[in-house]
């Protein structure tokens, strides 16, 4: 199948880089913090970036729709070609995409990339559509970091039609609910379930990403195949000791609740550094009352563990429970646990997978060792949309592995080389027998 | 001397106790938290409770004047006593007071009971004043926590004449500087140099208040001398490191400031443990950007470090610097202190440690051990006096050592011999040959 694209002129995947890497730009300024990336679910910038989505959706000849969750989706359709009116969706796509909302002081990549370089995609197999036995649609998801409501993969949660009325109540750091964030945005919360998709309207998802990671720096390679998404668990640890002055109190009738975390995280450091694929990570912490002359009596901290496989994950979740409990019962502590987020790992489908692995050995010199193969510790939108169709995932080079951060980087070749194994990849889905 | 007091009725100081009490309740009553008690410098909390203390000043007979830093001073003069109107200060005067400002969600007692003890020995005395070589102030110092600009001891300063210019810039958390807050609160920052007191204005001062640690409440005694005032040394830590996606970075390519700080602040009760008369506390710390899914770049904390002595918390201190190099050097992480405060420890005067000591003797039956000798860790008004004259302090029992919470308490027996004593104390320096 890949002599199909070897028409295009030799640039033509470079100049489609090119368009990718400035409209990452051109997205970065669209930040609700002046010199930083910042872009939540339901803001501003989401209306933004979404009308710029749907605007480059319409160039590559998509009828677009924003869904009722905020997701922004484009449609190709062999029927649609000559048609510029939106049609009803009908026959099974193949869907595309990633999201376009951001952690705080983001990069400009993360997610990003991933709808751009599938915008490419379209742009590059819109001539063949009527050859492919399956539409494409591209969704720009609207949350998948959960930046604002501490909850991830809403905008996908709301596509693989698994929303949690729950979630309604959840707020922001202003107090917003997420039903207020609804209306202010103009969405109506009593369509939510309008954005779910059937697994008959669908053959599969690709997306392409950053790896977030440095195994492919390390191998000095561009792209790898994605074999499973990792299993997450993320918990709010609340630590109850005794505030008291911090001059008078002898240290043996002390209770500080913040050494007990202190301790706790050095604990979850040391037991997933002893393991094999399972990583733990304390990213908030904070003392009350927060005085300098103050022994803290609370502490209260956020856990995100992830593992290859749920059952090792969980495995370590409870040797740090009974590594919290020596350590707060030894200090005169109380600590309790609140989970927020349980997510078993997901396997990408054998079928995508090796259509992405083939996508990737079209783009290699004859006699190259094979792609390798690569779990992602981090979540992604296949982590929701799994539940409702196969999920594959191409992973492209991150230098240094740098992510969540400004300094996240990806390189203008391994866009390129990404977009042909991508647009590859579809193809060679396109010729396996129904 | 101690006969003098003799000829009191025998419930006369249960009946000031009652009051002392009732008027911590009061006083309490007065925050800016429903339901917790904080009462910051300079806020409107803070002149409702300079004009409380300056009416019950006036009931015993005071001249009253809120001086130049928000200090409310009341003064006893023998040639005063008969005056209504307030005359020039003159003669010198031994100083009583406390402060009356909180930390946040404070207990009721900590500086108040001072204050409030020193009207009620005012109350005793005033028939005698004519007696006595000197006047009597009582002072209610404004700032002695430092809660609302970091700075601790800002009114106490102002009275020592050691006020810094560069204070003026200092910020509470909304972004107010010192000298706007001054403006607002209707005192003039030009004037501070008026709230300075000279060495020959002033006999020395004497202050009770609670313990804040619990070496009398296991001794099982009510009062204490105080021998020093410790030495503190306060900084705030920043460390960084990288702030990197939660899930793609592996443990070799982390540099989290979090763990770093949680490696400092137990390497900080370590060393601080292992000394004899040394504390460490590291009541603030925070993590940024403070997501659950990204790995800390920089971690921010306070460490408050006292002593006995001012050489052995240096060397501690120095100790600490070498350990923290050590853990950041091995972390890949960058470190750097800033010192907010340092105070040498001030030696309680011999002469005024003596008669408090007879105070106390007074109140014991004969045959009784001799009263406990304590340092005080915690820091108080007279560090910042003790530039300007001698200073003498008694401490009350502080059940199990709870100061800087709800939970704080002294009992109403403790404060009534508490008065007595105090008010001998003030008799036994009148006695001293000049």
């Amino acid at each position: 199948m890949a002599v199909r694209l070897q028409g295009l002129a030799p640039d033509h995947f470079a100049i489609a880089s090119r368009r990718v890497m400035a409209r990452c730009e051109e997205l970065a300024r669209v930040t609700a913090t002046p010199g930083e990336i910042e872009r939540v679910y339901l803001s501003p910038e989401h209306a933004r970036v979404n009308r710029l989505a749907a605007e480059w959706m319409r160039e590559v000849g998509m009828t677009t729709r924003q869904d009722a969750a905020g997701n922004q989706v484009g449609r190709l359709d062999a029927s649609l070609q000559s048609s510029s009116e939106a049609a009803e969706f009908e026959g099974p796509a193949l869907m595309l995409g990633s999201h376009l909302d951001t952690v705080p002081d983001a990069g400009r990549f993360d997610g990003i990339v991933g709808v751009l370089m599938a915008l490419e995609v379209v742009r590059i197999l819109r001539p063949l559509i009527d050859t492919l036995p399956f539409a494409i649609e591209v969704v720009a998801f609207s949350d998948e970091e959960g930046t604002r409501f501490g909850k991830a993969l809403l905008g996908s949660s709301a596509v693989a039609g698994s929303w949690n009325d729950e979630w309604w109540t959840l707020e922001d750091a202003d107090g917003t609910t997420l039903r207020q964030a609804f209306l202010e945005f103009g969405l109506d919360p009593g369509r939510i379930g309008e954005a779910a998709r059937r697994p008959d309207e669908l053959v599969g998802y690709l997306e392409a990403h950053i790896e977030q990671g440095p195994e492919l720096d390390r191998r000095g390679e561009s792209l790898a195949v994605v074999s499973s998404i990792a299993s997450a668990r993320r918990f709010q640890l609340s630590i109850e000791g005794e505030a008291r002055h911090a001059g008078g109190t002898p240290y043996d009738l002390r209770h500080d609740a913040l050494l007990g975390a202190s301790e706790a995280a050095l604990a979850v450091e040391r037991i997933c550094r002893a393991e094999h694929h399972i990583i733990g990570t304390v990213g908030q912490l904070e003392a009350f009352p927060g005085a300098v002359n103050i022994i803290p009596g609370e502490a209260r901290m956020s856990l995100d563990l992830r593992g290859e496989f749920d059952g090792a994950r969980d495995r370590v979740w409870n040797e740090i429970e009974r590594e919290l409990d020596e350590i707060m019962g030894r200090r005169g502590l109380r600590w309790r646990a609140h989970e927020i987020h349980n997510a078993p790992a997901v396997l990408c489908a054998p079928l995508l997978q090796d259509v992405v692995r083939e996508g990737i050995v079209s783009t290699l010199p004859r006699g190259a060792a094979a792609p390798a193969s690569i779990f992602s510790r981090a979540g992604h939108d296949g982590m929701a949309i799994g539940a409702i169709t196969d999920v594959g995932m191409l992973f492209l080079r991150n230098p240094d592995g740098i992510s969540h951060h400004p300094d996240e980087s990806v390189s203008a070749g391994d866009v390129a080389v990404g977009i042909r194994a991508l647009a590859e990849s579809v193809l060679h889905l396109a010729a396996e027998p129904a």
